[in-house]
């Protein structure tokens, strides 16, 4: 196999000596001393340019993967003779080495939390990259077995956490900004509630985070629950409890799963705390929303007979009233609100169609197990809101009882939803 | 593949709700509420007996294999076409599903530890079904990932330590016996220390501790380090740090390096503390070295011409002087002495030779990188000592800046000693 | 007035130091360095011969009264013009200076702990000397201030707590023994509490403690409680916390008010914990009823038509069938409760009759406003049980709601008890 | 003795409640059960009209003063017969009960904090009415003895402190405001400290706090020390620790001494975090220099021939010519530096004359024991430094060798001051 990597990276100094870090900790020699040489390497990998990172992620994808020579004389033998050592021999010669030099660079104490930043520096190369995949596979493949929810601590974020701990809760709200500390402080008042995952070796550094509102009814806008005037009510009273953000920290941390552990571990804290609580929702955005109907209008005024929107799920007479929607100039409240029904319910089926790439939030809660509940209008009216979803927010719920089933049939395609919601189409 | 569980173990009803507990953990309905699930598993798993144990060990052996049949056809296709996806798919296809379930029962908290006791329940099990060596070594595989230094916490551990955790020093300590508890206290003074490893999913479990004696000398004797009486010395004093005794918590933890680590992180921690330390050494008993001269013994006995040690590293006329003290009735001290530095100089070569057995302890140290630096007669007069060592015991010594060279040639079959161990042969 | 220190002590050298920091602590010149100049007295002061510690109580008790003088005099001021600034230097001239020195002396950290063990050292000397009872009369002033139980916490001790406590705990235990760690242990499984009052300057030296069992029924003997052989029981189905032990750790703490506030803080702890628990009693020892009941007899022996005992509030023939009893040679069970019952319920009356020695620890509880609910023969059977109190032991029951009312009838001499109690006369 | 209690306020029925829980707690009845009438009683205080709190104040400097004829009788005796018994009897009688009611309530857990809360009210109302400067006396009298710095927790605020304590350090910061939390960041980074005494009763409620800058040398100006823009430095390169600002958070502990312990606690815990700092310092306001030059310059525009400063410590020629001073329209830097030197110079001396009502901030660090080193010119730009110093602030260093020594000269009536702050006369 010939060296893929870029020409144009020449190998710097600062490299070679990362490089020859990460070959000794792979050696015999380097196994004595693994620790002492693991921090040293992450501390020079550090330091490393963007292109000596490349460089890397490069060698990383092109040395560093399973011999196919040899992994398939092993897998002739374990086929031939099915044993524990040739099924052992197999297994090692079928992993890829830098798993191994990973775990190895995680021995040193917060080596984890440095290797996030690493593949948070890869996911970056890797959009112009594609060869590197299999690498973050690799990273991703460790990760979940490094951060799972076994490990994670949930920690409950109030006006007795630090400034430091709040600062970071400030900077990654992803969903709706919080502006200030002020801001910031209503929601950590008693009637509502954050909770973030932490690892044991990051215990500064949140991982996830949720954001709750204790009500005494699901809610139907947003505005409502973050506003600094909302007077603070009676925590005890609340018999709903909303999810209304959640947020990750870490972008090196993509694809392991933490949101659907995290809500659900919090929804367990709050029914302790609060036996009273019977309705676990969200309210969510349909950040896709606007954009998927404007495309389906375009669609619809370039096609001539054939209808936009096709399903076997829907009654045709539904079918035809909501593609005949696409015709028309000015969008009423009811004609939108059934739009993001459909777009909604099909967010599970036929994803090779064109025009249902699903929206991301409804397909994490959806994915979760949760039932979507209820389409609120007039719901997110700020400038963000009205532009991805013209308005609209959904409430997903979460029935404990249930998600398990809700999961299973959406993996199959099926959306679970309301009766009111399925009406809407 | 035909079942080759053992015909003597009926099926259960709760070895079967277990079982689905498993399989349901790795179907995708499950993946909704995998940490509910693995929690449910885990205390069915507690409840079984050990029959039902042995049964479901026998089936992780039986049908948790990767399938022979993917796994070869996948590796052609890596042979013929090299690409993340192709590899991907082969990686995933070798490695043994029971991983992916181990993986998923340590979602919930606790998992760690109770996967833990199930594979000491496993290793037991294994003496008497080698077939179960394929399962432990994914057991093992995982461990060293999730165990890994890096995610461990060093504690000091002293009279300020809770009754609970001192309790299970003196139940764990595997060298010197612990005598109650004004024993233990002795050994926790100011001049005395003691340190252990703690997974952050475990905080009360000590996995891992180590005993110290800071010392103005070398130690040659363990008597004055452990007995009661021994005047209290002011630490600041010390020159030398002594590690006389290391032992394991968690017998499902073998295999997984937790000694190594510990020693090089409290050296660290003392030099840290006392800056005028300049000598990291052990107080060690040599295990094997009475029942390897008593076997040599009765070797020379039956042997006529040949003699019984051969070494290629021993000059000739110091190994004619070592087989004709086996001829003798009495062996007096310098003998002794003579024999168990040819013992323990040899451990690393020579494997295969029937008196090769190498000395564990030695192996131990030897592959950490230690130095063998002395051997002490007279050093451990206990019955046990006179027993196992005919009272003699070893200083090895852990020399910071050498460990990685001395684990090198260790690993080549050489043993870094002293001049004056190396001139008793 | 002359100087009345003993003509025994020569000032040495170390005690001149000492007084002089004290001297400096109350001049102007000490005040801007005062924290310092109390920690190097309280240091010295740790150092003084117990002669030497003689000569300080006794200059505390000879130079540091008020001047009679000047009291006198703004007495008659203050008496003349009752005015804030007459008022202010009244009160000022009245305190001894002493009680200045002290404050100082405590404005150290750590000085709290010291000037507690400063006072033990004068309660010893105190025996012989009764001028000093003023100077301890300031102590105790100071440390019923210092030590309310506005500022003490309560911490709950069980297993987890740590070694060095529990050693104090087994150290101090005064009532019954506590026989080395295993015996300790059973004390602080679920269905047994330890609790302890801490001061927040003094964080492991634990002020005073109560041990519970969590019982079914009223107990009546010690042995199940404390025996290492009683089974656990599940503390849920508890209705009873039995208090059968508490001890004073802090001999310089006599006459501050503890165990009072202790055993309510803990009543109120444990109903929160749980709240079927119905009933808080104590199942106590009777430590001066033999020696009270061999001394009755001594002098029933020597009297030949007086009656020994003589009360209003006991019926003339209840009365004469007491005195009768202290002729016999040997008493039935039924004969050493009613004269038990008679030795506690008379605890409260007639404090200058030579027989009414009251039982301290029927003294105590009562005064706490408990109630005497039952006596309880053969239920200490150990030698020490049956020496003091010929195996008697007795509930005192606390109800909250009636603590204060009894606690006023027993200060007018009456003693709340229950009518079986009252019928054994 | 006639009540002078005003006779506006008709007692209601809470103020009723609340006296008679007073009352209660003082007989012996309520001894027993003393917490819980404390903590009724407390909860009742607060919820008091202000009338009603006056209402409660009047009577207790109208019914709770010590009896003027008990105590003159009792101050005979003890003239006459000098025992522990009739001093003891002496003293009780002379110490006003509402003392012993203070210590009462003060027994309920978090009783401390909210008798510090009666306290503020209490000096409200006492603007008034001097009358209850004697009740004030009493609060004050047991503050300084619940908060001598012996029980006092000295903590470092930054930024990992919670967000809920460092809002209490923007709201109380009374030196130079800090402006929301990016400017309160800044003065918590490395090259910045800040530390704060706590009671252990109120562990989130700070005391006082104080800032530090670590610098290289002696500040000439505050801007530089207090702007989010200075670059943050390396604190190990630090010589001078700078004492910025101190505010007190807790006006219920008037007169309590707290500020001179703090800084004191905080030079020993710096000098042991950087060794190498040599110089501990303060860069401090002068309140009172503005307000008394006007003062200065009006008496001397009025009076003729008699000249304005005098002084038996200062030469005649300086005093001339400071007078001269004073008759200027407009007066240059140098000219308000030498009367500036004059105004805290003289700062000690001779406290009758109308003009030397001394500087607030100048006395409490000359009493501290600290030598007036540096006056310097244009350190406070900002509209309140010109206001009221026309920008002079003054650095006071603190010698800890020579506090005692500084501190009896200045209470002798002597300022310490460096050769060139004497020369600026």
């Amino acid at each position: 196999m010939t060296d893929r990597r870029s020409p144009k990276f020449k190998p710097t100094k600062a490299f070679k000596e990362f490089k020859d870090d990460c070959q000794q900790l792979l050696t015999e020699r380097g196994q004595a001393n693994s620790v002492a040489i693991a921090q040293a390497a992450l501390k020079r990998y550090a330091k490393l340019s963007p292109q000596a990172k490349a460089g890397f992620f490069d060698y990383l994808a092109t040395h560093m993967d399973p011999d196919p020579g040899d992994v398939l004389r092993l897998a002739e033998q374990y086929a031939v003779n099915r044993s524990p050592e040739t099924l052992l021999n197999l297994t090692r010669a079928a992993e890829p080495p830098r798993q191994e030099l990973l775990r190895r660079l995680n021995r040193t104490q917060g080596g984890a939390g440095q290797l996030v930043t690493m593949r948070a520096d890869l996911l970056a190369h890797m959009k112009n990259d594609r060869r590197l995949s299999a690498v973050d596979a690799d990273f991703e493949h460790l990760f979940n077995s490094w951060f799972n929810p076994g490990f994670l601590q949930m920690q409950k974020i109030d006006w007795g956490s630090s400034a430091q701990l709040l600062e970071q809760i400030i900077a990654h709200e992803a969903v709706h900004e919080i502006d200030g500390w002020s801001d910031l402080r209503r929601r950590l008042e008693p009637d509502r509630r954050c909770f973030a995952f932490f690892h044991p070796t990051l215990p500064n550094e949140p991982l996830i985070f949720v954001e709750i509102a204790l009500l005494v009814e699901i809610p139907d806008a947003i505005a409502p629950l973050i506003s600094r005037q909302t007077k603070i009510a009676e925590p005890n009273r609340a018999r709903v409890a909303a999810f209304y953000s959640i947020s990750n920290c870490q972008p090196g941390l993509r694809g392991v799963s933490l949101g659907n552990f995290l809500i659900k571990r919090v929804a367990q804290a709050l029914k302790a705390e609060f036996p009273k609580l019977n309705s676990f929702c969200t309210l969510s955005p349909i950040p896709g929303f606007a954009s998927w109907l404007s495309a389906a209008q375009k669609l619809a005024s370039k096609q001539e007979a054939r209808p936009v929107f096709s399903s076997t799920s829907t009654k045709t007479a539904a079918l035809e009233a909501l593609n005949e929607l696409l015709q028309r100039e000015n969008l009423d409240e009811p004609a939108l609100q059934s739009l993001c029904a459909f777009y909604l319910l099909h967010s599970a089926e036929n994803p090779g169609h064109e025009l249902l790439v699903a929206d991301p939030v409804a397909r994490f809660h959806l994915n979760n197990g949760a039932r979507l509940d209820r389409i609120n209008p007039n719901a997110d009216m700020s400038r963000k809101g009205l532009k991805q979803s013209h308005g609209f927010m959904v409430n997903y719920v979460y029935d404990l009882d249930l998600v398990e089933e809700n999961h299973e049939k959406f993996v199959r395609g099926e959306v679970t939803a309301s009766r009111t919601v399925r009406s809407m189409i």
